[in-house]
This record gives structure tokens, sequence and C-alpha cells, in this order.
């Protein structure tokens, strides 16, 4: 480790707010890694709409709307994250690493060093990995990768035999294991009929290629200045972004008015449109909420129609592993939407925000 | 079949609307059994929310509460009732009955004639039996137990080898299998902590007794003036109807703030309060409404706890088979509140709907 510098560049974040909380630094302290964990030297670290949220206080019940300021000083730690602790500051956040280990601790796996590596971003107590209270989420209750190094439990990486590059690497961890999660947890099968929304973003593209892996029929909700990009994804159908017939939309497109799974990360004001068309025994399964997160349910839709709802958050650590198996197996392709230097991180942060994108958009340090 | 009227007395639901469109008549026609069915000598018949709320078109998304007068014509058949196919009048209704077997059709297990028997509210179709799609409910979409005689697939009774009284057996079906079918959608096992809404009710009460069978904690939740009643079922523990702070109200009772299923019939304004006190990972499964079927859902909630929300209707044939199996090894008791005569009809209708009563109302033709 003699080549490794005492300090690095990276993105400070100092507390709930706005842009003007993530700061440059050239000269932050270089992290050590632990017993269990490996230094990596970053190459790319892809941006998720968690940096913002968890900037913002979205998670924090005081806070309804990730756009209200003044409310910042109401949220308590434990109330502005989301995995097994609180968060503190400061704090360096990203959870979508791609990068070479370049030295592991005494109890970490020592072959990894010297490998490209992505890294998954929950964080298990590894005595109990099943065990969904004691999960942290790694860029969020752990200090993440965008910054020239970081650590992480060696547990939590994977070394990709894949002749992608860096970035496009980067695109993969946090929005396609939340995506698979969500297709597992919803038992997505051959065959199904799975609606998709926010097709455009990095989860709806994972969801897109995913499900079409598992050989359901894909429907992308997406708005039509996204519609060529989304095609390039492959979905068998693609709808406008939130037709105001939903059941028309549908039949037109695809000769069936409804559909075996809805995967949403979006809900807001169009949820129960989305629930009435969701087959008798079929699933809605989310992991966000981008248009708000309270909405109205008839609970009568859901049982009457015997309808499954799953959240989705915390997925298996099987799910990291598959996706691996995925890219290798060039299953999977990457959207890479943007690069942008670390140092220009409030730009790459208001182009993610401004969500003119499709896919993902990456930091390089 | 010589000694079989060619008429009888019985309820008559003459369309959507109030307890004057309940008609008693003397001289119905009795029914004559298909090939696969079965008559039955009617000895009583449970009442169920369902034939109010069908009567009153609750379940047309037209009418948004039972309550709502004059609305009644805006319901169209397919749009009044739930299971496979619309509902036409004039109607008997009544899915909980017990009798004897005093007829059956040419392809209909004939040693069924004679034995005193309950009926499974969900009509098959038995070539496809667990299409969900093509279940019919008993005495909503078919003509039910409300009068002296009724007919019904001969794969829709069963024998129960018991000295429980016939009223006593008119308990079960409707409330025990929509309370077993909730438990087991939910997977509820040994040890989980499960809370009870609306506890004192038919599906209420039975889901304490079911869940006790399955080894759970059961937490009730009853109005102070049932908490005697409720008692008698012996959950482990009993809450108000709608605590303040519910939190605390289960932290005080139980020493835990966190419960690992809600089982829910009531919904309406607690439901936000209800889904917060569900364990991460953990489950809401509902079969009911009563307080009202529009609810705020903070889908924040939902996925970032990894919670899994289950409507339960339909339930899996085996549901009732199970159930027989409980009632003839003694594992569940039926509560039986009143008997009324049928010509009684309203009187027992009005003492239903108002809501003072521990368990179950039955009809005695």
């Amino acid at each position: 480790m003699t080549d490794i510098p005492k300090s690095m560049n990276a993105i400070v974040l100092t507390g709930h707010g706005g842009l003007d909380k993530l700061e440059y630094h050239d000269d932050w302290p270089t992290p050590q890694p632990g017993a269990h964990q490996v230094l990596i030297k970053v190459h790319a670290t892809g941006m998720n709409n968690t940096d913002v949220n968890t900037r913002s206080g979205w998670y924090s019940k005081d806070v309804t709307e990730a756009t209200t300021g003044g409310a910042y000083d109401a949220i308590t730690d434990d109330d502005g994250t989301w995995g097994g602790s609180g968060i503190t500051f400061p704090r360096i956040q990203g959870a979508d690493v791609c990068g070479t280990v370049v030295a592991a601790g005494s109890n970490a796996d020592q072959t990894l060093i010297g490998k490209r590596v992505i890294t998954d971003n929950w964080v298990r107590d590894w005595d109990d990995p099943l065990n969904r209270d004691k999960a942290r989420y790694y860029g969020s209750e752990l200090d993440g990768g965008f910054a020239e190094y970081c650590v992480i439990d060696f547990r939590n990486v994977g070394a990709v035999d894949t002749d992608l590059k860096d970035a496009e690497l980067a695109t993969f961890s946090c929005s396609y294991t939340t995506a698979e999660g969500m297709l597992s947890r919803a038992g997505v099968k051959s065959g199904d009929r799975v609606l998709i929304t926010g097709a455009s973003g990095g989860v709806g593209s994972a969801l897109i290629q995913l499900a079409n892996r598992r050989g359901a029929t894909t429907i992308a909700m997406a708005s039509a200045a996204k519609h060529a990009d989304v095609a390039a994804l492959n979905p068998a159908h693609i709808l406008d972004r939130a037709p105001d017939d939903l059941a028309a939309a549908l039949y037109d497109a695809t000769g069936d008015d409804k559909v075996d799974v809805v995967a949403d990360i979006v809900a807001g004001p169009y949820f129960p449109t989305l629930i009435e068309q969701i087959a008798r025994g079929g699933h809605y399964v989310t992991s966000g909420a981008i248009a708000g997160p309270i909405v109205d349910l008839d609970v009568r839709t859901l049982y009457l129609q015997d309808l499954t709802f799953h959240g989705s958050t915390v997925v298996e650590p099987h799910i990291f592993r598959d996706l691996i198996t995925y890219i290798e197996a060039g299953e999977i392709r990457p959207i890479l939407a943007a690069t942008f230097p670390l140092k220009d991180f409030h730009a790459a942060q208001e182009a993610f925000i401004a969500k003119k994108h499709t896919g993902n958009i990456v930091v390089i340090p």
C-alpha cells in the first residue's frame, strides 16, 4: 500500500439540504480497510435517486416532499435514511462503484487484490445476512464511492469478467439489483405481462431488460420524448407516461387491457389507475415513488381482485451474484447516458434531477 | 323426491337498495338440482357482510359508500358483485348453509343423500377449479340459502361429523374460510405476532381462533363494549378499536410496538396507523373494508419496510376441506350471537347492521 496517497479528492455531503451541502474536497483522508474490508481505487461511480433523496431528506416522514425547503432541521438521524442505521455527516455518497481492489484487510479475501470489481450496495451483517434490519446502504449509512478511493466489506464486491468499460460497469449494481429484486419478489415468469413505469430511468431500463430476460411481455411507460431511447431496450410495447385512459391504451397497444404485474417506481397521482389494470391474482411491486409517496388506495381493488403488493428495498444476497452472471453472459447491457468528472458533481446531479437522460449518469474521479 | 314441496318460503332480493328490496315469499318455486348439484333442506343459514354489501351495491365503484342513497340505478350487473359473473334479480342470498342433502343430480355423489352438510361459498368451475376468474359466490351470483331449500354443486358441500347444532354449524363457512384464506395467504406461522381488527365480528373472531390454532400471538382490536366477548376467544392481548397512539398501546400491552402481520377487515381512516406498526418484511392482509375502502397509503412505508400486502377473496379449494377437519377436531368453536326466523329477516339484518353482537347471526327457515 505504499503508493496509496494519504488524502484524496471526494464529494462530501455535510448535511440534509440543497446542492450546497455537497462539497468538493481535494484533501479528504483516504479510508483504511478494516479487517473484513477491501480498499478500492475508484474508476467510476453511478448516480442514483437515493443520492438525491438522502440529501434532501425525502425518506423522512417529517418532510413530505423532496422539494420542501427549510424543514431539514426537523430530520433526525434515524429518520433521514432507510436501512438498518441512521445517517451521520460528513458522508461520502455513491453506491455504484466500479474500481480495482488495491488492498485487503487481514480477514478479507486476498485474491481480490488487482481485480476489477463492482459493489453490492447492501452491506449485510454477514453473520446474519438475511436479517434485513441489519442491512446498511452503501453510500448512505456508510461512506461510498464519490471519491478516489473507498472501502467496503470484501463480501460486497464481485469481480466481473467482461469487456465493458468502467463507466458502463458502474451503471448496473444499484438499478439492476433493485429491478431484479422487484421481479424476483413479484415472481415474474415467462409469459407474464409486465407494465413498467418510469421506463427511461435507471431502474426502469433495468426492469425492461431483466423482465425480457425472464421471457415476460414488457410494456414500457415513458414520456414521448424518451420513446426512441426506450425502444432501443426492446420492450414488447411502449405507452405514454400516463395515458388518460390506461385501459384503452393497453388494449390498443397489446390487445388486452389487463397486466399480470405492475413494476412501479413512480407512484403519485397515477397509482390508482395502475392498480385498476392488474388482472385478478396479479402483482404490484414497488421500489420507489418519485411522483409522490402518498397515494389513494381502494382497498376493494386489492382484496376483491386477490392482488398482492410487494415493497422491495433490501434484496436477498443472491440477487447481486445473479446479476454478475447476467452481465458476464451479455444478457443485459449498460445504458450509459453521460459521464461527469468528480469535480463537476453539481452539474452531474443537476443533469440527473432534470431527468432528460435515459439510463444512468456516472461520475469519474 | 316425492316429499319435496313444489314451493317454499324464501327471502328474495329484488334489486340493489334498502331493506325493502328483501321480500318474504311463501310460494317461491323450490329449486331442482342440476346434474352436478345436490338439493339441500336448509336447517340454518348464517348472515354475512356480503349479504348487506351486495344489496346496497357497496361493491360498485359507482357508489362510494354503502349508505349512499338514490344511486342504485347507476349500478350495472357486472359492477354490483365481485365474483366471476354479474348479479341478476330476483336473487336468494345466503352463503352459509347448514342442511341435509335430500336429493342429488345424476352426476352428483349419491352417498351425500341424508347427510348433514355445510356449503363452500366459492362455486368453482370444477374443470378449472383454481381459476379465480371463473369462481362464483354462492348466494350472490347464484341463489343461496335464505330459503327452505337450496341447490349447489355437490363438490361444494362437506359432511361434518360433529355434535354441534345446526345454527352453530351455519356460523363457520363464510367467516372461517375467509379468515383461514387470509392467514394462509399471509403465511402466518407459529410465533408470529398477528394484529386483528374488527375482532368481535364474524371474520374477526374466526381470525383469532384460527391464528391461535397456528400458534401465533394474537392481538385483538375491538371496541371496549366487546372486550369481554372477545376475551372468551382467548386472544393473547386485547386493544381498543382504534387507539390514538397504536405504537404505545401495542408496547404497553405486549412489550413490542411492532407486529409481523396485520389481518384487517376494517380499513378506513385507521389504515395508515396500522401499516406503520408492521415490522420490516411483514405482511398486511385484507378481505374487507367496513370502515371505508379508500385509504391513504404511504408507498415509502410499503417499499422501504419490504412489506407485502395481500388481498384475499377467492380462496383455494383446500381451505374449506381444511376447515371441516378443524371443526371435527374441536380446534375452533362457533360464536353464535343470535338466531332469527326466516320471516323476521328484516329484524335479523337490522341487528346485523347495528353491530352490537359478537360472532354470527343465523337465520332459521
